[in-house]
């Protein structure tokens, strides 16, 4: 409770132009659960570089970081982990004694998931979308070994940079491509107005074998349902979410939590 | 409780080079008690600016100011309230949408004291030291009054340019002075290595009438005890502290705690 907290008391936080509770209740209730000296409170800002700042002079110990700050911190921090590097964006920011690493635990999230469930990198894949999380993707494809894939993406310019980037092939809509793996990175069934929207065409589900959405919310998405009934291999958002989450709490801790504890602090992180 | 923390809880913190526990168990106690969606947090820096950058960045609601950013603090903030302003030393900052405001609560707690104990401002005082606690003390005197008064202390350039500030007479010792009201602004009787020290001569207490210590740890200090005993008006340290600290709570979240809870957040604290 408020009253165990003391001068001590480790501060872990997130910066997001709009905040979420999913974090702040997720990593508290890990912290009370493990009965660790360590606060998390989710932020916002509209003075990044100040924000950063703050991290450091008040030694914040981690910090999640959302839209719209995952590049724009990238020349506010002291060193790139591969995992950030490799895509020039972060999520994550580690402060040690004033030292600010960063980090993208959604790519650490998509490389386990890859590995987790086994897929072939032979296989062909289609990843729809161009942003953030589709460029977390498709460097996860390339490091795990996938050398034939599409990247379909309406905006030419970041589809193709994206394509280009990683070796794969640019496609503005989904008819052009046939594809055994479909990846989507599009907020395309995401709760809110496109919640009802089947992210991938019907028939080209039913060709594929393997769905991995990356939408987290809800964790039951028009495409995994869809993919469901069909009885393929599905990955879902969620996964990647609670993955990625896990590994926030280990660099801030130095503590992986157990999957049963885990499942807990998911769960009551939803309610 | 931890849990109950949300990306809406507003935090307030406290900057010291060596932060004590008092004011993150006294404000999360009151938080608690009169169920705030607030936060509090002592926390040190090396980097005083971009700790400043960071309360403002963050929209952190208030922050208390110690030992030695007192005064460093100044250039920082956006406005000084007529507490700090008069003796330039700030120990309370109030963000308000990234205004910061600054005022000093001690010297609001002194007057406050100087009201309630009704001193009249005919009698003549003398103030032993020259610090951050002499200067709100003085410029407390002079603004409820008192005409006729000493400074005293062994630091003539401090003592002298306090003492010319507020128009009162320097002395070097107190030997040099004769006095109705006597008040320690000096660290004789604090915790710690110069506890047992009584910080006024004996003679000097016998012939006051009033006794006024600054220090707040121990609640008796020698001088406070030795006044008690001789039937003298007394006027504690942890009286200061306790107004000033209240003073910081209404600044945060414009509620007055009732007398009762202030005396459980206070004894919680203590522990």
């Amino acid at each position: 409770m408020a009253k165990k907290l003391n001068k001590d008391t480790q501060v872990c936080m997130s910066l997001a132009a709009r905040p979420s509770n999913f974090g702040t209740r997720f990593h508290n209730y890990l912290y009370d659960a493990l009965d660790l000296d360590y606060l998390y409170k989710a932020f916002t800002t509209q003075n990044l570089e100040g924000a950063i700042q703050g991290i450091r002079a008040l030694g914040i110990r981690g910090c999640a970081i959302s839209m719209p700050f995952k590049e724009a911190c990238i020349p506010l921090v002291d060193e790139m982990d591969a995992s950030a590097q490799g895509i020039q964006a972060v999520n994550t920011i580690v402060n040690t004694n004033g030292h600010l690493k960063a980090y993208n635990t959604d790519y650490i999230a998509i490389r386990q998931l890859l590995a987790d469930y086994a897929l072939d990198p032979n296989r062909v894949f289609a990843l729809k979308g161009s942003g953030g999380m589709a460029k977390a993707a498709a460097c996860a494809l390339k490091d795990a070994g996938f050398s034939k894939g599409y990247i379909v993406a309406r905006n030419a310019v970041a589809g193709q940079a994206l394509a280009k980037l990683y070796g794969y092939q640019w496609c503005a809509t989904e008819a052009q491509c046939a594809a055994d793996i479909l990846i989507n990175a599009t907020p395309l069934g995401m709760e809110g107005a496109q919640a009802s929207q089947l992210s991938w065409a019907e028939d080209k589900i039913q060709a594929a074998s393997t769905v991995f959405d990356m939408v987290a919310l809800p964790a039951v998405t028009p495409l995994i349902h869809y993919a469901q009934e069909l009885g393929k291999t599905v990955i879902t958002g969620s996964e990647v979410f609670a993955i990625q989450a896990v590994e926030q709490f280990v660099l801030y801790t130095g503590i992986r939590p157990s999957a049963e504890l885990f499942s807990q602090a998911s769960a009551w992180s939803r309610q």
